[in-house]
């Protein structure tokens, strides 16, 4: 029975149905991912939370290479008559920018922007490195922090400063350029759905929502729990705007000069907010193994009787696994199991091993997996294979269950009037035939409270624009968004 | 024989010992590590460049976390006021602040500095979660970008923004903190020896330059081939001061308040300017197999017969040792051997792997190692092996080398006038009997124009002081430093 010191620790958290956005507060929290920073909209990420970041970093990084990109790093701040160069670019992020106007004990000719993105410093080096044909494709990323001077901020997900990762690439043709901002949706989709657990809805987003300075942009769409939508990552074809802007030529093998097509790309810590709020419950977090900084806990259960025979074996056990998984082994005198419990769950660990003095005569251990799917006993011979099943089983619990929630939500409409029903009924994703105008974007957006997430690629469906009832190939999503 | 243009290739670089400078500034261009960015004192770390301090990093990080310490991520912006609740720090760094004073559209009514350095932000966090002596000890690190104002600059060793992990700790004792901060000199003498072989001496600052507001600080130094010694990493025990600005309090076990002791420790990009000037030659870099970017470069020797035997033989060899080794097959058909034979050097690969027609009927390959040590040729079915070998005789010859270099540069002088004739003679470390007292370091400094570097620790002989002959067990490194 749980004491009431243990009681206490779980009642802190409010319901995850009844008060979500508290909820998600108190376990960011509680499971010490992140906390608020005394600087205005800023936070701090805590050695919990930082860990996902790295495991995140990793295996993003990993597929950049192996789809042949590097990491460099350019400077944090950009002159303000850089960023002045591509018009929607400045139009786009200016309101946004948090300026350097005093350095040392003298007040600047020209202030300098703390980043909000680096295409404008980037392409001015990428003017100076591209001569020739032979010199491209560049294929760039950056792993770096970025500011953006926000009104209302939210842990995790919308903070003044937060870290991410920008690849910036130059291609000969637009062909090219279309095919890598593609290339990297794709391995965006592939990292979040197979690493982290989270089913997405993407393709490419309208006119009015891409990236200022962009000719299309796309983007992988999550759905929170209550049912509005999380844009978690965009990758843009940036045409030749920016090449122009910036100057950037290349001699081509037909010796004339050319300017090379851009793209960029880009996923941030905002995921870390998306993976708790997707998959967390009453109990606090659940990790999926694959991105879990922890990933199995051992937790001996001493009774004062047999203690060291238990804490021996809780030691064997761990020893055993240790090599191919992170494990952390609790043997913690000063703590109940059933405080240990708590803990773990909150810190969203999806393992626990569990030993006590009868399981060592059975020759037995138990495991709780996080995914609510219940206790069982293994035999101890069986420890090794059994370790490596039931995580795989845990991350493909927690994706299906997430697939279930999102494909539940998803409803289509064809008026505006079934739309709102629908909306109101189960708030999630509505796909609708769209003509393509601006006027009839402007109109549903305006009679639905909604915005535009973004158009599946590769349509071959026919139907009735919602609005103005012209024939046409394209649907679209849209929801309520973060 | 090289053609012209690859002579060219290596004309363009001054020699190393008649101009040292424009040497160093060549090689970084030359070998792409960095480049000038259009914004005052700021640097682009170039991909080859950003790889070294990749894997600098995770050389780095594997001690950290061998030691316990685990990473976080703290905001870049620092209140003004937070900076000045330590004295002795605000009065240190506020001349190299770099300040926000407007986010938006709205001037900042405090203005907000771009972190010189985190123990300001940190430690605010700190007094937030540190209550109890169970919370102690707090052993975290942090991978970061740095802005500080600088006067003059110069690729690498000293920009307006650069990257580095400071680690900062709490401890229940002086001593316990004190252990820490010798511990971590420790980890950056065995990395930098070790990994970049750099030798080095290394010791604690005098009280006039250790970091500001710190008890003591411990320090890393090297020595470069123009006899100038380069700081290349510090330790500091933090004492009580920061705990008390920032109200950190921990209730101990004997039920009573107290003040935890602290300590921060950096390691910087600069590190890799030290890289540099320490191993590199007349034709560019050298690299330490262990923190190079491309280990083994393969070149295949093509005379336009038999090309593709050749180069299916390197593809073979490439994929015998690609497993174990960074390596890098240079199979481009646009260039020559001797064009490509200069580039690698120009980029300080350790080892080069030649392979032509006549050596395939010979069953044997070529290498060339980086070191200077000469040609040699290898059976092929012994290639996995001697390339193990020959890649650890590389690191350790480079650090022999450097290692004779700095003793022969390092002398003794018990008058100002031998100090001041050995200095003319072979710039370098001069090592001297020190009283202690701020009166004979400031007349040693003012007639020698060198700075003191650092104490040896555990020093056992006597001798008399340099400036007033007071007897003392204390000796020191003087030198001038950049």
């Amino acid at each position: 029975m749980p004491n009431d010191k243990e009681k206490e620790f779980v009642k802190e958290i409010p319901s995850k149905k009844d008060n979500f956005s508290d909820w998600y507060t108190s376990v960011v929290l509680k499971a010490e991912l992140a906390d608020y920073a005394p600087v205005r909209g800023c936070m701090v990420i805590r050695p919990y939370g930082y860990k996902i970041w790295e495991n995140m970093q990793s295996l993003l990084d990993r597929r950049f290479k192996e789809t042949g990109h590097e990491n460099a790093y350019f400077p944090l701040f950009i002159p303000e008559s850089f960023l002045q160069k591509e018009a929607e670019h400045v139009k786009g992020f200016s309101p946004q920018v948090a300026w350097v106007t005093r350095g040392g004990d003298e007040d600047l000719t020209e202030r300098l922007a703390v980043r909000p993105t680096s295409e404008a410093i980037i392409c001015s080096m990428y003017s100076k490195w591209v001569k020739s044909y032979r010199d491209l494709p560049v294929l760039i990323n950056q792993w770096c922090n970025i500011v953006r001077w926000e009104k209302t901020t939210r842990l995790f997900l919308r903070t003044t400063e937060f870290l991410w990762q920008e690849g910036h690439t130059l291609h000969r043709t637009r062909e090219e350029a279309d095919e890598e901002a593609i290339k990297m949706l794709n391995v965006y989709v592939d990292f979040v759905e197979n690493e982290m657990a989270i089913p997405l809805v993407y393709g490419r987003k309208t006119e009015s929502e891409k990236f200022p300075g962009a000719l299309h942009t796309y983007s992988i769409e999550a759905l929170m729990p209550d049912g509005q939508a999380l844009q978690a990552g965009t990758s843009h074809n940036l045409g030749q705007f920016f090449s122009k802007a910036f100057d950037i030529k290349y001699l081509d093998d037909d010796n004339t000069e050319k300017f090379p097509w851009g793209t960029s790309w880009g996923i941030t810590t905002r995921m870390i907010g998306a993976l708790i709020m997707t998959h967390g419950d009453d109990k606090g977090l659940r990790l999926p193994p694959r991105i879990a900084p922890v990933q199995i806990v051992i937790v001996p259960i001493l009774f004062g009787k047999d203690d060291d025979k238990v804490i021996a074996k809780a030691k064997e056990i761990y020893e055993v696994i240790r090599k191919d998984y992170r494990v952390y082994l609790d043997d913690r005198l000063e703590y109940t199991p059933g405080w240990k419990f708590n803990e773990w769950e909150m810190r969203g660990v999806p393992l626990r091993v569990e030993i006590g003095p009868k399981d060592i005569l059975k020759e037995q251990v138990v495991f709780v997996p996080r995914d609510g799917t219940g206790k069982k006993f293994i035999k101890e011979a069986e420890l090794k294979d059994s370790v490596g099943k039931i995580l795989i089983d845990i991350q493909n619990n927690l994706f299906n269950s997430a697939k279930q929630v999102l494909r539940s939500k998803i409803s289509e409409a064809s008026t505006i009037e079934e739309f709102n029903k629908k909306i109101g009924e189960i708030p999630g994703f509505i796909k609708v035939f769209w003509c393509g105008s601006q006027q009839c974007e402007n109109e549903l957006i305006d009679k639905t409270k909604t915005t535009p997430r973004c158009i599946p690629l590769d349509q071959k469906i026919k139907g009735k624009c919602i609005i103005c009832g012209k024939e046409t190939e394209t649907t679209i999503y849209y929801a309520r968004a973060y």
